[in-house]
């Protein structure tokens, strides 16, 4: 364990790989050594980024680029995915390697896939600790990448320093096609392909949105003209490069104010709860409760127990079971 | 105990209303009596009628006129409401009464109203205990009434036999506000206000929800033509007997084909569930334990422990602590 964390904290990949794969495995005793590691982990802090887009804005090239242009600036760039979806058809490893290409093979870039077997709540939480992980390991910026299915963002926007939504060039009348607390959580809208014959209908993709932004949301940890719009290409990289100084003066400025720390404190406190409420309705999973749940259950269908007097008997069972 | 469960059985409205207050109480000798008393209850069943309707939609003027309608018919009926906005303000049993002036007063019928000082998941477990002492009470229907707020509606449907939405007569645009969700649980859609010059508009009205039902919902509860829509009146009394009609015709069919009580046992099954998560979160709300998780939630947001790491913590001293 000790060389573990030694050889994390030095910034060894394999050495991060193995760490994930520990806090990824729901073994007791790798749970247990999970918990260890985590404890000792370095105070070093990365910027955590939010990143959601439906399929076809081009995310993957976004982050290829986006990645490709941070690393040529001497950062190091974790990608973490949370996709349910992909977790469900059993993992997308091969997928996030070949999508991202040059940055899967880029030294300064770490890539890791939804793992197979997992439920968003699993996933919720191995991407959290993964993103400690990269952290104790000398990252700069962790991405942290969700397809567009609302319970997904709300996630990532709730481990991110900031979110932002990709975008593509689109009519007036898709913009509505943005759930509205999607919108709400945007610090930054990037409308991506703004290049070629796109670059008209990018622009005022981002004119549009740059309205409804301003119309939606005005809160105290935002500085003056946030949140923003802007145009990107991912496939020349123009804007890629404005888009990173965005992300950097707002992160600057919520930390001069103080939100920044504040962000993370609530954060850390929300999940907190969230695991121990998880935890505590575990023990209904279990082997031995699973059993005497359908037996109870049985008769709660048949009419021989009202609901609420066999859960008053289960959870007084409850208490003197080993849990 | 005994005495209170010999007088609910007569149907004396006396102890019916004493034993709600006994199962709405908190206190935990009150519930070990509630949970005793739920024990005892005979196996009487009413119709269970859950209904929705939006303010403006003469919902207290037709349950109003249908109670009444049924009393005539020497139906005994009693009135609940699931109300979790009333239940904030603090009680609504003024409103409950004069709002049902002549149904309040009817010996065959038995209105109560949202308690104060409750939750939803609360306001749902008091409601449905109280269906069954209605039940063990001797009356015949049910009425589970909701205002039209997303969340509500979905618990009145996951305890009632037959789920009716009540609407006002409208132009064809304003169909699309009623959410989809709240149509798809509808058996059937009555349309009030079905008289004078509102009439035409109320049939049109009638035929534009009939055309959505159909295209909404096909499912094996339903015989053939469910679910419908409806017109009624509860100023003029038109179409309540109709309707009264169609909710006895669901109701047997359902009953003939199995629907019913397999219904009611995956309700059971599904409130027991839900009684039993809520239990055991429960736990997270005593004094002890909240002091030691503000303690904990201090440590979390200053960085000095990892959300899983306290989790995991907080979990193992659950365990020794008397709970």
């Amino acid at each position: 364990m000790t060389e573990l964390l030694e050889q994390l904290t030095k910034g060894d990949r394999r050495a991060l790989s193995r760490a994930i794969t520990l806090i990824e495995s729901t073994r007791a005793d790798h749970r247990e050594r999970a918990i260890s590691l985590l404890s000792h982990l370095p105070p070093r802090q990365a910027l955590r980024i939010g990143l959601s887009g439906t399929p076809g804005v081009g995310k993957s090239t976004f982050i290829e680029a986006f990645g490709t242009m941070l690393t040529e600036q001497g950062l190091r760039v974790a990608v973490l995915a949370v996709d349910p979806s992909s977790a469900r058809s059993g993992g997308s490893i091969l997928g996030d390697k070949t999508r991202m290409e040059t940055l899967s093979r880029n030294p300064l870039a770490f890539i890791r896939p939804t793992p197979s077997n997992a439920q968003l709540g699993g996933v919720a939480r191995r991407t959290r600790e993964t993103i400690r992980l990269c952290e104790a390991a000398g990252y700069d910026v962790v991405l942290i990448e969700t397809v567009g299915v609302g319970q997904s963002e709300t996630l990532v926007a709730e481990m991110s320093d900031l979110f932002t939504l990709l975008l593509a060039p689109a009519g007036g009348d898709e913009l509505q096609g943005v759930k509205r607390g999607i919108m709400e959580m945007a610090d930054l809208i990037l409308v991506n392909k703004a290049d070629g014959d796109l670059l008209p209908t990018a622009r005022r993709t981002v004119a549009d949105y740059a309205g409804a932004l301003r119309l939606l949301r005005k809160r105290a940890q935002d500085p003056e003209g946030f949140p923003k719009a802007k145009a990107v290409s991912a496939a020349t990289g123009d804007g890629l490069k404005e888009a990173w100084a965005e992300m950097r003066a707002l992160a600057d400025w919520r930390r001069e104010h103080g939100h920044f720390e504040a962000n993370r404190a609530a954060q850390a406190r929300h999940w907190f709860m969230a695991e121990l409420r998880a935890g505590l309705l575990a023990r209904l999973d279990e082997p031995d409760v699973r059993a005497e749940l359908q037996r109870l259950g049985d008769e709660v269908a048949a009419g021989d127990v009202a609901p609420g007097v066999a859960a008053a008997r289960m959870l007084d069972r409850l208490k003197g079971m080993s849990g």
